[in-house]
Order: structure tokens, then C-alpha cells, then sequence
């Protein structure tokens, strides 16, 4: 696709972009040290099989810019490869530059660690260097034209508390180098994504206006071991919903009615999600994130397993993939696939004539107020049982009252709590 | 050379080894990442035409190891042209494994940071991760008849404090990974390098007892930005002779007064060495360290500039070479190749009838009392002082009275104080 032009940001009434978040088949992101263009064909037309129409990609910091002077063309030759292999089998590529965090691992170049430890977020010098990588990379990235995305890095909010910061200072930080990004990239979406903590956990240093401000659509990563899955198990409102959930808060929390958010991550992690549930899980979460009018898109994480032989992960890591490192298709995939075919017929499709909870918490303003949202929350917990009867929007308790607002938001009426 | 017979661990009458710590002139060590074979035969050939007869090298154990289970096949290869390019020229092979520390930056994998921060002295899984990778590399550069040694790491004492240790632990560690590299090579020379710390600094939880101790020759740094060097400026009787202190030091603190010792790094920094006082600090030291009859070989730090488009290194790094990055030998190189020629023409050679100093602290068993040894006090002024008239030797207490140990160390009378 072409790069797009303002009107692809904006809310359609065409199916939503679905993809993959692309971890190599073999190798894990390790492979960028050992870049295998026949294995990455391989696995991006397994994933375009599935009727995906995009990839988000991750690039490994240190190992691109291994000095805050160098930056290897090679490795970025490299990023550009797998674009180009995305192109040949019809995928579209978003790229996320500052990795940064995956999977548990922070990947930190030693020019902030130990005798250089200097804070990302803060130091002078270190901002300065992720100016000239974010700039360097978007550039080269954005000379392809099925390159439609950039983000800053994923989930940077991870590299805190490794990284000291204020809320003050994630915000500058992040509106700085996204300019940067929008600058070297003007034709694709820059966009910042945090996990969820940014808008569920009181003190955290980035803050829920930073998802709904910065950038071109607002983010939401959906992971249901947070803690939403122990409330009612593997199908339950809770569970089902969070993904809805979290593109709802989103939206609500967004200045801007008609701001589009791209549900950047959701998966089916074990032991959360067991095999004999996965298939109800993937149609009960896209289901109900599809009848979202907000909804921008949806990236399944992950494409591909991780292979055993390599350590240290996390278990629940090893086995969110769509394929097994053999390349099977798994259960998941399948009902993925099914999912994503009902989408473009338009089963279902974004639901214009909900009603809207008024939230009564301003987390904009009161962002250390956050937990009376969080999974488990009063709210939260009326918004899962009215969940249950259907699409539910969240109204900012300031917004109630402005028929503009709600209709712009698809919400035709509000309900008493 | 074939693999050193254990004579060739033993002192012996001829010319000491001369070599020198290979930096890469273009790129530094980040082109472990870009491996460039032409650039590398370049910078040897250099160091061969200098009269050198080894390099020690620095493969980068993060880039080798990203993942614990995970040991990258290509990198160990690029290890091994780099052995059999130094073949080409004639240059024997000194392999360092955990890099680790080079110049400041500590390189270190995910796997030992935020989310999985451990210490790598202590944590069982990642000493298991170690005793893979130190079996697999030494296994690797084994395999060429022109490696001869291998040290566990450069200055694996920089690794504290962002990895927690105690002395006992330390210890514990080094002799199994070093127990690990003999096994895997049991032709070389398996070593154990510390900066001076370990030596000087009261508290530090590297001990004397590991230098003298651990490995088949006991190694020394010697660098006078230390301290040393403000003590009586560059060609001060204290800063001339700082290296021949380290080696005698390092002489007297083992129980064997037959174990030699390798001046493994010594150089000329800036701004302590001037331009004008290049040559005269390199001969006063090369010769100075040449009379001692512990000294086994002597390796200059470094071969090449570092070119300063990289960045954040401490300024006084970028100047240590032999060789600048665009290829000129400077003046410090021709100061080592006449020190080298004359070293092979038998002047200077060890002096086997030296007076010795008595010294007043077991730091071996008081390593408490290390800054009474340290440059600058009472004790090391005393040395300097005498060694203004000649070699001088440092005889512990304990075997003041012991004429064979006294006879083996080349010691032929004791000085009053």
C-alpha cells in the first residue's frame, strides 16, 4: 500500500487492519545478529496466509547503534530486507524503532549501562543519540512504500525504573522524538505505545494522556494475565472484554472524539488462556473489539513461538505464536483467520448506537487516581456486566452532557451508573 | 607457534614475549558486529612490522552469547580468521573471552540486566551460561596452533559493582571458569586479569591472593593514570617504574617464586604522558620492567586509535595507540620497536642479583591493608626510592629468612629498611 494519506488515519467503515507482531520463526529477535532473508520470507508468507495484512517489526537498539556515534547501515539493510520480503508477499510493515524492551528483555546499549549509566529519558547527550537513530532509521524505513507505520519503541515504558524518569519527562521525551520521527517520516503514522500500566497503575511515571496526545492514533497493548483474567477466567466478561476495554479507555480518554486507537497487541497467553479455550478467546476478543468504532486496527502477538533451546524467557512467552517454530499452524492461527474473514465481510462491524458509562474519574487530571479504572475497579467492574449486554462505551464524566461529543463517539444514550 | 610446552610457562633466559592489545583501527571493537577480514590483516601486518610477536584480542561476549542458550556460531568464526590472519603475519594469539569491560563500556547481555539482573559472579544459571560460552570459545580458538593463552576476561573486576560480589565469591568464581577454560584447552594458558584494585584498594572483592594464585602466570595492568603518576610526574622514578612495581608486587605475592608474570597491559596515557616525554616514558618503562626477572612478556595497550566519530569514550582513551586510525605509526611505536630490538639483542635482561625490600604487610592475608602497598605510601616511596639505583626487589616477611626462596627470586641481600 501506498503511503497513506490522512484520510487511512481516520475512522472508516472499512474492516480494520489486522497483522501480526513478527517474531522470527527461528531465532527469536536474536537473528537479526544473523539475518536469514530465506527464513523470513518463509515466515511472512506463512502469516500472509492468514489473511493478515501486516507486520510490525522490531529492530534491535544496541545492536544497530552500538555507540551513540554509529550507526550500521548494514543492520539497517537488514531492517530494509524484511520490508522488501514483507512487499513481496502483500504485507504492509509498521516498524518499531527503539527496542528497548521484548519479551522481559531490555536490550541497552553499554553507553547507558554501568560507568555510562545515564537515564534515556533524561540525559542530554543520550537524547541527543536517540534523536540521530530514530531520525536515521525512520528515513531509511520510509523509502519503502509498504512501510505505514513508525512507533518510538515498544512498551518504552518498560525501560523505567532502570531508567529514572518523571512523568514530566516521559512526556517531553516522547513528544520529542516523535516530532523527530514525524519529521524524517512525514507520510507514515508516528505513533509512542505503552503497556498497560500507563493507565491503570496510580504512580506510574507515564501517564494516560501521553496514549491519547501523542502520536498519530492511540495505542493499547492487551495482555490479560494483568490480572483482568483472574477475575472471571479464560471466556469470561472480564477476560473477553479487555481488549474492548482498554481501546474503549482509549478512545475516552482522547481529547480528540474521533481519534482512532490500534489495539497493537493482544494475545492468548498460558496459563491464562488454556488450549482447549483458545479458540472462543480469539473470537470472543475480536468480536468484541471489532463492534469498537474507535478501532483502528488489531496486531496478534505473536507470529511465530519461541524456540526452547532459548533461555530465560518468561514461560508464558514461549508459546504465544500463531505458528510453532516448525512452522505449524496452531489453533490460534485458525480461529485468527476466521476471525479476520468474518471482519472483512463485516461480522461483526463497529457498533455506532451504544451506551455510554459515565466514568467519574478524570485519569487526565488525576492520574494518580488510575487504580478506580483498573481491571477490578468498581468501574471496571460495572462496565464488564453491562459488557455483557453489549457494546459499551466510556464517557468522560465532563463530556455527559455534550451531544456532539457522544455522537461523534457512537454513543446514543448513558446509563445510570 | 605450537602449543607452549609447560617450559614455556617457566622464566627462561631468553628475550620476554612483546605483543600488543589489538584494537581495530577502524570501528574499534563494535566491528565484531561488521567483521571486515581486509581491515584486520591491515592493522596485523602493522603490528608485526613493529617486531611484535603476539596480540591479545577482545571478542565481545554479548554479541557472541545474546541469549544463554544461544552461542552464535558466526561470531566464533570471525574469532577464528582473526587468529589465522594473525597467523599470515606471523603474530601469535592471546584470546580474552568475557567482554565484558573494554575501555569503560561494559558489555553485557539482557540476560543479566533489569528484568533479569543477577550477578554473574553468583547466580547459578548464569555460571552455567559461562561455563557453556568460556568451553565453547576456548574450545574454538584452540583448534589453531598460533593461540596460545586464554583469560577469562579483561579486567573481570570492572564487572562489580553493577554485579554484586564478595571476595570468597569472586574467587570461587574465577577458579571454576578458569578450572572450565583449562579444561576445554589444556594446551594454553589459562588466565585471570584484574586491574590494580585488586591489589591497592582495601575493600575492593577481587583479592591479591586471585592474582597470585589463579591461572598458570599471574597477570598485571599497569596504568599510571592510577595515581602514580602525580606522585613525581611522567618520567618520575614512580611513574617509570610503575610497571616493573606491578610485576615485582605480583612476584612476591606468590607462594611460587618461580611463577612468572605478564605485564599484559601497560601504555602511555594522556594527558599524564605528554608528546615530548613519549619515547623517554616508554623506554624507562619497557627497560625498567625488562630487569625484572619475573617478567614473562609485556603487551602494550593499545595498537590502534580509536577514531573519534565514536563517542563517550574517557578522553584519554582515544590516543593509547600504536597506530593511528589512519594507519600512521607514531612515535610511541617506534619507541617500542627499538625497546622490542633491543629486548632481543639482551638489553636489558633480568638482574638475578638484586638487593631486596622487606615488606612490612601480607596483603594476602591482610588484603585490608592493601593501601599500605598502593602508590604513594610509605612502603611503595621507599621502593621508588631505591629503585632510583637499580632493581629492586620486594621479599615478604615470611620469607625474609629463606636463602633458596631469596636465591630463586634473584635477591642476593636485603635492604634495612
Amino acid at each position: 500500500m501506498p503511503h497513506p494519506p490522512t484520510a487511512a488515519v481516520a475512522r472508516s467503515s472499512r474492516a480494520p487492519r489486522f497483522g501480526a507482531n513478527y517474531v522470527p520463526s527461528s531465532g527469536w529477535f536474536y537473528t537479526w545478529l544473523d539475518f536469514r532473508p530465506d527464513e523470513v520470507r518463509r515466515d511472512l508468507a506463512e502469516l500472509a496466509g492468514l489473511g493478515l495484512d501486516h507486520v510490525r517489526i522490531f529492530p534491535v537498539w544496541p545492536w544497530i547503534q552500538p555507540n551513540r556515534g554509529l550507526i550500521r547501515q548494514r543492520a539497517i539493510d537488514d531492517v530494509l530486507t524484511t520490508v522488501d520480503l514483507a512487499a513481496e508477499v502483500g504485507l504492509d510493515v509498521a516498524v518499531d524503532l527503539l527496542q528497548g524492551h521484548l519479551s522481559s528483555f531490555d536490550f541497552l546499549p553499554s553507553w547507558v549501562l554501568t560507568w555510562h549509566q545515564r537515564s534515556l529519558f533524561t540525559d542530554a547527550d543520550v537524547r541527543a543519540g536517540l534523536r540521530e537513530y530514530v531520525a536515521t532509521v525512520a528515513t531509511a524505513v520510509a523509502s519503502r512504500p509498504n512501510v505505514f507505520a513508525l512507533t518510538l519503541g515498544n512498551e518504552v515504558n518498560n525501560l523505567w525504573p532502570s531508567n529514572p524518569t518523571t512523568a514530566a519527562d516521559s512526556r517531553a521525551w516522547a513528544e520529542e522524538l516523535v516530532g523527530t520521527m514525524r519529521a524524517a517520516a512525514p507520510g507514515l503514522l508516528s505513533l509512542h505505545s505503552l503497556f498497560d500500566d500507563a493507565v491503570y497503575a496510580p504512580d506510574h511515571p507515564f501517564h494516560p494522556a501521553d496514549v491519547a496526545d501523542l502520536g498519530d492514533l492511540s495505542l493499547v497493548h492487551s495482555w490479560v494475565f494483568n490480572g483482568v483474567a483472574r477475575l472471571d477466567g479464560p471466556l469470561g466478561s472480564a477476560t473477553l472484554g479487555h481488549a474492548d476495554y482498554l481501546v474503549e479507555l482509549a478512545a475516552a480518554l482522547s481529547s480528540d472524539p474521533a481519534r482512532p486507537v490500534w489495539l497493537q497487541e493482544v494475545g492468548a497467553p498460558r496459563p491464562e488462556i488454556g488450549e482447549a479455550d483458545v479458540a472462543a478467546f480469539v473470537a470472543g476478543t475480536v468480536g468484541q473489539a471489532l463492534e469498537n468504532p474507535a478501532l483502528w486496527g488489531l496486531t496478534w502477538w505473536s507470529s511465530h513461538d519461541i524456540d526452547r533451546a532459548l533461555l530465560d524467557f518468561p514461560e508464558r512467552e514461549y508459546d504465544l505464536g500463531l505458528f510453532t517454530v516448525d512452522h505449524r499452524r496452531k489453533p490460534v492461527a485458525e480461529a485468527l483467520a476466521v476471525a479476520v474473514a468474518d471482519a472483512r465481510a463485516g461480522r461483526p462491524g463497529p457498533v455506532l448506537d451504544r451506551p455510554g458509562l459515565v466514568c467519574p474519574v478524570d485519569v487526565r487530571m488525576e492520574p494518580g487516581r488510575r487504580d478506580e479504572i483498573a481491571p477490578g475497579s468498581a468501574f471496571h467492574r460495572a462496565w464488564v456486566e453491562h459488557r455483557l449486554h453489549g457494546p459499551i462505551a466510556i464517557v468522560p464524566a465532563a463530556h455527559a452532557g455534550d451531544a456532539a461529543y457522544l455522537a461523534a463517539r457512537g454513543v446514543d444514550r448513558l446509563l445510570a451508573d
